[in-house]
């Protein structure tokens, strides 16, 4: 149950099996920290390349191929006082016959408010968002703080090295509003050690991304991890107080649908004993549907039930 | 204002332009009642066949193509005290690879505990429903009743009739879980006097419709209409409390979020003189998505935004 | 076995359940003229509104709700020397990125040049088409001419009146380049007389009809049906000397190829006496896919078989 | 102008930038061979494990990112007398409610005869294919070999290796049964030296390789390289001795059709001056599209256009 303080030095574009930045124990946790997606740290200076670059990996003693990875974020918070997002929704979000219209993307800054101390304790904690320069129209906008992390998960199968601009089975950029501290993010182990990678934090986010960024920043993170020996995961997972949630990483959203649909189905004939019949009846009348990332190659779609219809697993 | 107490006679299984049941003027208030899915009534008793069903048409004097048209859902509850849903995730909301896993399709029954008195007064409130014959492993489960209107909407353009099995820019079975008492349900005009129909009401469902029902239910309702002059819609608005939303109907739902977040960033330009930069910036760091139907021909995706991060209009 | 020389006075831009224009007998003929989609006869005259303006329908003695009905495209010829075409690929079949490049949609007019006599005799056959006004860079460009039907189909089930912009298992506006003389046509019939509605001719045209129109004229056409009893089609078929063939239309294409795929193997099974094993083996080594219309609210994907690796039926 | 004969001794399951196989100059030739699907190689011993191994990576000199590799495939050809394919269309090609009655996914074997000496010399030629134990329904189907490449491409951008299942803009595996002998195929070069990968050939295959295989063998190959410098493609690009073609991968098949427009509109521009008024509309009345792969993650589209209608280039 060793407490990593962990300073990374190398930054990753692709979910891979790279080198491996740290070698943890099950039970672990590690305190570290993420760069914002063009690489900028906590003091504003760039120390790599664009791109989602990734914090990790982390290999994890003991988690191997047909295990799945939990990974508790306890921890999620801008450690700069200021962030950026696009001013341009994305083509793809909008109707054909729209696009001519959209504004040329732009970057604008924002302004990060997070003195009060985090009820954690460490890091700053939640606090409040607006712009530097505020545009007309938007003089008085100010947003309560969300921090989530954009991308998270492990080295997908096969010896693949897949691009942080996109999600899979192993994660990746999902940008779903869901990953937050107190969140469980459950990950199927593809290679010994399931190489955790982490990154592209966004003080706040809209569903979708669809502006192709957060409030992009830099985070002080913290996470513990567990083996999950055998756990048959087939797409992330994850849970908090109120719900479990599954996910799908898939373009078209009806597909990514599908995958989350399915795999919230396997959970609760795993976990909560329910076959198929009990579960469409009761997820019929109670499945919620969260959308992720709809800006990137792969889209997100999220499958989600409150734990207070569940039985105790 | 006239408050017009409509009983129907007549149900129609196309949005179209059929002869009106009703003719209202602007700000009238009509008090009737939707059968279920099936064609039943208050009474249990089938009085027309199934497949959606609809009450009206209702002719708003005044309501011209160009126009839109508001329909205020003040009182949506169902008027008995059971409910049916079937046991069965639609195929094509799960990977391909499940669907030779799936049960049958079963029809269940819900008791509809509704006895407390509405808080607008008249007609059944907010309760509860429960399995009549509880399957193993869902034996306490208890839902709050959130009763919504499944079809909504106007005549289709053109001297179309549309199956109430699918949806459009005039509406149709949408499906979503916004539809409830409070809500201003907005629909862009195609031919005189708008045709509202409604109908499909659910005592519960969750998004997306997925097991091709929610608990459907006979209901009492109360609606009045506001014709807007000139009113600009493509595709159906609406909004509550807290929220304004606008409505994609298509497939597959990347198109289906593409119209309504258009429509949104329209609706955001013409009444909240946001151009199309300033909305961008909003809107990716806010928008909202819920997942309406996904069983039908045609999904229904919501983009949703809060009032309180936008100008008054 | 009467030939019916049909002068159409009524058009209709829905496919649905209109009173009939001619009622004809099980093996009847009929000879007839369509009009081209802004509803322009072969004087040039505007004789109705735009909008793929439908001769017909033909009710058909004896098809009934459950049968299929065989129209054997027997001649299908432009009766004027001019059609025209847009010059605007449409916005939704190239990636957003290049919507904001597309020039405006102009119109432009053809030469249909078709005096050599058909060789099945009557009307005009097989010539050539070029611009009226060569725009720079396509001077000395010659196309045969290849005359289809962009719109063919029956009335659809339920009450239905469908707009011709678009298709369905009623067939409608699916813009198959295979819709030409010698084809004959399968549709399952869905309401009494079948209804057969027919337009919307093209002199040529490209996969897709990427540009929202083939070379759009006024046709010729005669035809000839059968009454199929109990024959099971879902969706519509197709064949000539060499093909059979299935349609399905719906978006995304990824759903009307499934469509046409399960279509087909239908049939295999039907008429063939394939099981879905053999006619599995059979079809990964030989289906042909055809692009029909993408640019309409449903799309077009046709599955193909030739009939020299066929069994005789 | 070497020509080097390289017998493999790695494959590699995943495009990317792998140690370099072979290092060829610009314009040598290669004669080599390619395994099975399951890594079989021509005297049917297993010599790697499944998933379409790939023969190289090439590494092309003077191949630099921004300029475009040209592939001349030259000869492709069964080097032993068996191939063999599924007997299950795949459950993504079929109505979700016709997947429960799929068979069971076996693998039958076809001789493949193929004795006629090569018209280009050297291996085998075009011969015949036909099941080794014909089913029922299949006893007297021989088929035409047609010999293509599934897998052709070259290592992707970014540090990405990307398995052999899918594709991207890289190539990968497409099942284009356009990769024939006398194909010229054009890939854009993410990396130095491109890193052409090759393999997965096809005896015969089916459009969509709907089956999840064509007739997978081992084959011998001969092709040419180009660098063309600077020639800025986004996507692959093929022409033959009648059209040029553009290929878009992706899901659904409509995304994959709007990028292989889009990249035949840029190859217009380039290469032919047409400006996309002028390309607009000579291709909305010429275009032509092929399905490729439609049973990978990633669906495979082909717009192609006869070079008769093109001016010289």
């Amino acid at each position: 149950m060793t407490i990593h303080t962990f300073v990374p030095t190398t930054y990753y574009t692709t979910f891979g099996s790279h080198a491996p930045a740290l070698r943890i124990a099950d039970g672990d946790t590690v305190v570290t920290t993420t760069l914002d997606a063009r690489g900028y740290d906590a003091r504003l200076e760039q120390v790599t390349p664009p791109g989602n670059p990734q914090t990790g990996p982390f290999y994890v003693e003991g988690a191997e191929p047909g295990d799945a990875i939990a990974i508790v974020l306890e921890h999620l918070a801008p450690n700069r006082d200021t962030g950026w997002t696009s001013t341009q929704v994305a083509p793809n979000v909008v109707v054909p016959e729209c696009v001519p219209l959209l504004p040329e993307r732009e970057i604008v800054t924002w302004h990060l408010e997070a003195r009060a101390p985090s009820p954690n304790g460490g890091g700053l904690g939640r606090g409040k968002a607006w712009l530097v320069e505020p545009m007309a129209g938007l003089e008085g906008l100010v947003l309560p703080l969300a921090p989530m992390l954009g991308c998270l998960g492990v080295a997908p199968s096969g010896g693949q090295a897949i691009s942080t601009a996109t999600s899979g089975p192993y994660g990746g950029n999902m940008d779903y509003r869901g990953y937050v501290a107190g969140v469980t993010a459950y990950f199927p182990v593809f290679v010994p050690g399931a190489l955790i990678h982490l990154g592209d934090g966004h003080a706040v986010q809209g569903d979708g991304e669809i502006v192709g960024t957060g409030i992009e920043t830099s985070f002080d993170v913290r996470f513990t991890v567990h083996v999950l020996k055998g756990k048959d995961l087939w797409w992330p997972r994850g849970e908090d107080a109120d719900c479990i949630w599954a996910v799908g990483n898939a373009r078209p959203l009806d597909q990514a649908l599908q995958i989350a649909t399915t795999e919230l189905l396997r959970w609760l004939g795993a976990d909560y004993g329910m076959d198929l019949k009990v579960a469409s009846t009761l997820l019929g009348q109670v499945i919620a549907y969260d959308v992720g990332n709809v800006y990137d190659p792969a889209y997100t779609m999220v499958a989600r039930v409150a734990k207070s219809v569940l039985p105790t697993r």
